[in-house]
């Protein structure tokens, strides 16, 4: 997969102290691979090393570090360093570090800013968090919709070094309002007499700076972006977020949503690296909560203590009845957490697929509830057997059903429709299992109650 | 979100069969409202409308159809008109349409291509299934190593109309393999009689075309890239791959892995527009497969129901042990079925996370056996409450051990290790939990076995 250049003796270089030599060997490696070195490195060298990098490569390795990384890194730089390194990061690059460095830190990064850069900081600082405006750049190339072809490709030759993208070229009116988005192509294939507003076709899409970010991710996705335009309240072009941002974004939220559907609090960094005291913060949460509902269904076993007295066999099919009960729930609770969160689903579509759901619930109980009558008759006679069957196609439809509404209740409050994880889900399938097994068993057995 | 030029009343001019007004009208619509409109029009002004779409748009629309909708059209349009908009689709979404379209349609289809078009496609079909090769365009722009910098720029000036991006020109060697791949701003800011050597920094990243699709998804977002150049098993560069469609690998990746992760099969389409029968076939299987795996926890207890007649208050804790032991395997098993989908881990680090695991299994159980510990004295009293937390303790390492280890284990076997679900797990845990809880009880309260 890699340009093959990447020598092996880099380690020797750097034993050697041939710190001239470790800069021509890294010079043409792909900057996620010297990243990766340095951190092979003590900090010490690390620093050494970092310091000996072509300056246009420093910034862009230092943007491939964690945080902490750059943290650490930032402490061993003079300020002069660090002020060439502020300048040669992308904006969008520069805003991540600011908002994830503590507070000192980043106090201390914002003092060494160009008082344009820090201008630009503040404004991209100021839109909330997991906001498209802190993910854009604002380094795209405008022109205007009077101008001719000839004057707009002379502006984007000007302009376009410092751009992240020049496929597309933006087009705004007096008020720098976005009234166009063209790709660059356009331009080199237009007669230079015309005017942009002659090869305008006014179809283009945008973002607003302050949608949540997971919005550029599904706009990028359903018109097939490469990059797209972000403006303000007014319409007025403020940015552009770009493909790899999103893709950035869409594997972060995925991954979140993941551990969300595993009752784990969302760790916000590589597993790996998290130290065992996160990882447990992480998980005892849900765990102690759910220790707590659980009590709900050890509660509705007592009160059938006696039924349970009267036939010990009816335990026998407690784990397996409240599983699947719990294991159709977590299917309908994944299935709609996630078509929800690619907009498959919406939350006005929830009667409809209710209806649906009753009928699928049924035909998989149904289904199961044949699988298990041969065990119950095996186990605990025919009239176990109509029990247990009898049971598994109720629980299995009022798993499912919990497991479908409760992403949609929890939208309708505004809260994360991806809390509604497999084990709460197994959890509320239970106290419902539970109390629909051996109600039917007193009923139907004549059992004390 | 949108443009707002959309007008509402599209509908008056269809119901008036005015279809030239409404071509005009929906000239300027980006392409998938204009499929959302197609959409919800019935079958034959389906095709009217689609046949009146000015010719470059006709082919972006089709793109955004489903498969299912993409045949239903090419059902209702002459042979003359397929072949246009055959010839107007981007290489990949054509071999998209041919992969998936039926057979007899496909081969069809085939025989309208033009012969460039026809080997094309031929070519593209040739690679796996889910592999990098699907999912290319032809459409690039690269140079050669030794022409000049005026000559390389009249060919992208040339070539540049129908590749799919200009961002990034490779530059080839005389075998056509891929030597470099450099932004056009190189280009626009050399000097016009450089050669491209002088300028080639021979950092680059490529993939193979038989490369699995994940793979581009895991090479682009490591080195943020827009986008990705192919190459085949000699080096020689057959294609490119764009960020857009690596955003749509990813999401559709994502989901199949939520999907599993639930113990439901890969759904591979919008879940609103499958049938209900699809549904039910997809969770199914899973669901029966669990039962039978239940059975082993059914009969563990059967094997303690001596234990259980003599005292009934241990099942008061059967579910709220045996969740809480699935709870815990099914976040380690979430969290290293993710870390391994995004290459935050490697097999080989089995090992050493197994150590780790163990430590915060180990404190979670202590956590969770001090929580549960005055409800057992509360319920069965102090011998109760000592079984009952040391079981949590247990039950709590055993499950979170389990949960890490599963997809370590299916991938060794070359399995997907998504197959390790939530329910799998609690299934797992529940059997082992059974035994421990009962094992220690008959144990520590001198019960009969």
């Amino acid at each position: 997969m890699l340009n093959e250049a990447l020598a092996p003796d880099i380690q020797a270089l750097i034993a050697k102290k041939s710190w001239s030599a470790v800069r021509d060997a890294v010079a043409n490696w792909p900057a996620p691979e010297i990243a990766d070195l340095l951190l092979a490195l003590p900090k010490t060298e690390r620093a050494v090393v970092f310091r000996v990098l072509p300056r246009a490569i420093s910034s862009e390795v230092f943007s491939y570090l964690t945080t902490e990384q750059q943290n650490q890194l930032l402490k061993e730089l003079t300020d002069e360093e660090t002020r060439q390194l502020l300048a040669g990061l992308s904006p969008d690059d520069r805003t991540a570090l600011l908002e994830e460095l503590p507070g000192r830190a980043s106090q201390k990064l914002l003092n060494l800013l160009s008082p344009e850069d820090l201008a630009e900081a503040r404004k991209m600082l100021g839109y909330p968090e997991d906001s498209v405006g802190r993910l854009m750049t604002p380094d795209y190339v405008a022109v205007r919709r009077q101008w001719t072809i000839s004057q707009a490709l002379a502006h984007i030759r000007a302009r376009g070094r410092g751009s992240e993208t020049i496929n597309v070229v933006y087009v705004v009116d007096e008020g720098w309002r976005l009234v166009d988005a063209l790709e660059l192509r356009r331009f080199i294939f237009a007669e230079p007499d015309e005017t942009v507003e002659a090869i305008m076709d006014g179809r283009f899409v945008s973002v607003r700076a302050s949608d949540d970010r997971e919005e550029a991710v599904r706009v990028m996705q359903r018109y097939d972006l490469d990059v797209l335009p972000v403006v303000d309240s007014d319409g007025v072009l403020v940015g552009i977020v770009t493909a790899d941002d999103v893709l950035d974004v869409a594997q972060e939220e995925a991954t979140e949503d993941f551990h969300r559907a595993a009752a784990v609090a969302p760790l916000k960094a590589n597993y790996k690296e998290l130290s065992i005291f996160t990882i447990y913060r992480k998980r005892i949460g849900w765990l102690l909560a759910l220790v707590f509902m659980n009590i709900f269904s050890g509660a509705a076993i007592a009160a059938f203590e006696e039924t349970i007295a009267a036939v010990v066999a009816l335990v026998f099919f407690l784990p397996l009845l409240i599983d699947s009960s719990g294991n159709a729930g977590s299917q309908s609770a994944t299935l709609m957490v996630r078509a929800l969160a690619t907009g498959d689903v919406k939350l006005s579509d929830w009667g409809k697929l209710l209806g649906r759901e009753l009928f699928v619930g049924s035909m998989l109980g149904a289904t199961m509830a044949l699988a298990v009558l041969p065990i119950g008759a095996l186990r605990g006679g025919p009239e176990v057997a109509v029990v247990v069957a009898l049971t598994m196609l109720l629980i299995v439809i009022v798993g499912s059903l919990i497991g479908l509404s409760l992403p949609f209740l929890l939208s309708k409050f505004k809260l994360d429709p991806a809390a509604a994880s497999a084990p709460l889900i197994t959890s509320l399938s239970d106290i419902s299992g539970v109390l629909i097994y051996f109600s039917l068993a007193t009923w139907l057995l004549n059992l004390p109650g």
